[in-house]
């Protein structure tokens, strides 16, 4: 059957209708698998959302999605966004249709007991255990990238970089990395000394009632701008960001002894949740309308995080409402203290407790192994030793055993592979949108310092979140700051934050 | 494509364990709709669900199922699980074969637009508004009858009726209501006229705090039997049992003013959640796994709140747990006081404010208008003339207006032809199983009075739930109580409880 091409588009449009509803259906049974599903409903929910996924993906690669994506292609150009959406269309299907169904099955399998694998080992910090099952994912990823890589045309690492931040090349990482390799043990390193100089920190005394951090935490969402008819705050164990299409639940988790990691989750999680909330209105259920990639999404993340909420102004606005919250007095419940806890930079193993400048040498170091066993140039074997030793050249830190080393993160087990280096990416993305946000508008820092966040959301609203998919990451960063992806901004905002004399 | 015989059994069942996947998503996403989702999310959730809806129905009625149905039935003869199982995979095929798509989007599209009008009708009590609406949805659902009944061999009633208790006949339930009608009216005076000689009825001081009222229900539900590994208790606005395979998710609702109402609500959908949770365990995602209908899970759900937590022996257990958990001393407090709040008759407009004395006449009503309006023997103009008449006949009654009579339930604007007959069906068989359990095993009773289910709960786990739909209702209630479904059981239970002399 030939679809008459006027037609192939709008036929297109709604099947990436329904495929949207499916996807959406499987990120609601996958956060209520992370928050309130019993425990013995778990085999039965992994049925369901395979189920789902099998579903998602032949309706993506069924035989008239190519036939109509060609009389599409071949039709009178369309206006911009339906040019962009038709783009996204094609680029999800050779993504989805490169990969034959039983390497998709195999990936999947070996993904799955590896990640059973995997929680075991770093209990008991056996690297030597997971071997064999990361083996396994590791050869089915660069069977995928080779496979994916033919199709799109790019080298086996970019294509499996495409699939986290479209578009993103490792040629351009490594630029975009260099200098910050080089420099970063020294800006670590001088950060520390003059951290170092300054007066000793007071602890915060706790406990600090749970009850109490969700309610402020969701206060704080509500300052941000987190659109509670269209979303939840609950808890998890490892905080994300979830759930649907004008649904989207973000969770967070909570330590009685310390309110500072469980607040930081909500407003980390409510970056990512901005982002999904203000995805372009007519477009919610077409790729064009989806959020631009893994760079961007950590971009919003930690604009919101780190670049507003651990900024001077918002910690002045945030130290009265702790205090009145916690019912606290006494010396640490100063903006200063509460400040210096807040940028406080120490060097540690585990890249998810990481500040924002030691973080970078997490991913630096795990961008550089990843891309080498892609390539075929670090065998498993030699991975403990080759992280070990980037940990000691990048942080100088000994690590003491596998589980605070190479075991610590799921994403290698997890077949997550090329997905690292968009957390750095979008640390430097955040401080770019963040200083043009700033520039464009004089009123974005002191309504930070108000709890206002209108301003900032306004402006990335229309410059980032009401974008959706149009343009690649360097594109949009192009026409909403002036400059493409750089490096530079990021720097220098670590420079003004942690080397200016200024306590 | 001829599928081997001896394959084609084992490829029905991968199939059918793919739609139940799909069917238990789309009974989460039901759950959360009900519980938990956030307002804004509506319209996308009922894509999401409409989405599925039709990938499990194109799954059903797919070419090749008709084909590998016909090749697993020429094919020798299976165990009889895989016979049974055989038989229900075509009754469901021929149920969602029968009717075309056009006429499943048609029933959908009226369906959907009179309950909107019945929400509003309702509140108004304006039958004339919702009446072309209603008109609409009875047209297809009198269509729907007409062309399953083509393809099972029934009259359009019957075929409706049989996709709500499958082999259950019109001529059946006839038989079975007759005395029923002409015994009721009586049964009714009668109970009355002994409960008005009874001293006052002491009323309960409230409030009862609702997070109270929660977690003892949550502790009747254990004690019941409810497995809180395999499922959940939360709220919702009107209480029900949904969810999912080893996710059996029941609600509630709880008034401050009033324990009764929540706490039965607890009770009645933990005996529906006991039916699911003690589905046969090999065959969980096969039709012949499921529940048998709506007769026997009403039956489930009324024997565990009317037959078992309304008994006298039940009340001695849960007077003192009341006492206790809101702090309450008082003559209200007696377990004689309870008892006689909790067996009161009271006829009443409202159906599901029926106490188990006066229910029967709104199903005997209900059941005698739609048989009629199916027929084709009365017009929808009719209806509330009819309706109170019935009213007035069955119960004395004098209807005041709609919202009090023919316009209270969801079921017709809903679809829901042929579904009304279960309830009062489900509580003849919950009488009959509930006598045959006591003669089975001497120890259920003592059991109930110190809130150990455990005997009630072996046998109907052996007789009832792990059957699963190997049977048709009369048949597993002849295997498992000696008769096929029968009123004379539940008029004895009646007379017992409510017309035997001793208070």
């Amino acid at each position: 059957m030939n679809a008459c091409p006027s037609d192939a588009y709008g036929s297109l449009e709604r099947t990436f209708a329904r495929i949207a509803s499916v996807r959406d259906a499987i990120g609601v049974l996958n956060w209520d698998t992370e928050t309130i599903m019993p425990d013995g409903a778990a085999d039965g929910r992994s049925e369901q959302v395979s189920t789902l996924e099998g579903v998602a993906h032949r309706l993506l690669v069924a035989p008239q999605i190519r036939d109509l994506l060609e009389s599409a292609e071949a039709a009178p150009r369309l206006d911009d966004w339906r040019q962009a959406n038709l783009r996204e269309m094609r680029r999800a299907y050779l993504h989805a249709a490169a990969v034959p169904d039983d390497l998709v099955e195999a990936n999947s399998k070996a993904v799955s007991q590896s990640v059973m694998a995997w929680r075991q080992a770093r209990k008991t910090s056996d690297f030597p255990m997971l071997r064999p099952y990361l083996q396994e994912v590791l050869d089915r990823q660069r069977e995928i990238g080779a496979i994916k890589g033919e199709a799109l045309g790019l080298s086996a690492y970019d294509a499996l970089l495409d699939g986290y931040d479209p578009g993103m090349r490792e040629a351009r990482i490594d630029e975009l990395f260099s200098d910050l390799r080089a420099r970063l043990p020294s800006l670590i390193d001088e950060s520390r000394a003059l951290q170092a100089s300054l007066p000793q920190l007071h602890d915060f005394p706790g406990p600090f009632p749970i009850e109490i951090q969700r309610r402020l935490g969701e206060k704080l969402m509500a300052a941000v701008g987190f659109d509670f008819e269209r979303g939840r705050l609950d808890v998890s164990l490892h905080p994300f960001c979830g759930g649907a299409t004008d649904d989207v639940r973000i969770t967070s988790r909570y330590r009685e002894q310390d309110f500072i990691s469980g607040l930081m989750g909500v407003l980390h999680e409510t970056g990512h949740a901005l982002y999904e909330q203000g995805r372009p209105k007519g477009w919610s259920r077409q790729p064009v309308g989806s959020a631009r990639g893994m760079t961007l999404h950590e971009s919003q993340s930690l604009l919101i995080e780190m670049q507003a909420c651990r900024s001077r102004e918002f910690v002045e606005f945030l130290t009265p409402l702790l205090r009145d919250a916690f019912r606290a007095e006494g010396p640490a419940w100063s903006a200063g203290n509460l400040y210096r806890h807040l940028t406080r930079v120490r060097p540690g193993f585990i890249r998810v407790d990481a500040d924002e400048v030691t973080y970078p040498a997490h991913i630096l170091l795990r961008y550089g192994l990843e891309k080498a066993m892609i390539a075929g140039d670090l065998a498993l074997n030699d991975l403990p030793t080759a992280f070990n030793d980037g940990m000691k050249a990048l942080l100088g830190l000994d690590v003491p055993n596998d589980a605070l080393g190479c075991l610590q993160d799921i994403h290698w087990p997890g077949g997550s592979w090329g997905y690292f280096p968009t957390y750095t990416l979008g640390a430097m993305a955040a401080a770019q949108l963040f200083k043009a946000a700033r520039r464009a508008d004089p009123g974005v820092i002191p309504g930070i310092g108000r709890g206002d966040f209108s301003p900032l959301r306004t402006w990335l609203r229309a410059h980032v979140h009401s974008r959706g998919s149009l343009a690649n990451t360097d594109d949009l960063l192009q026409s909403a700051t002036g400059r493409p992806l750089e490096a530079e901004t990021f720097e220098n905002h670590i420079r003004q934050r942690y080397l200016s004399s200024a306590e």
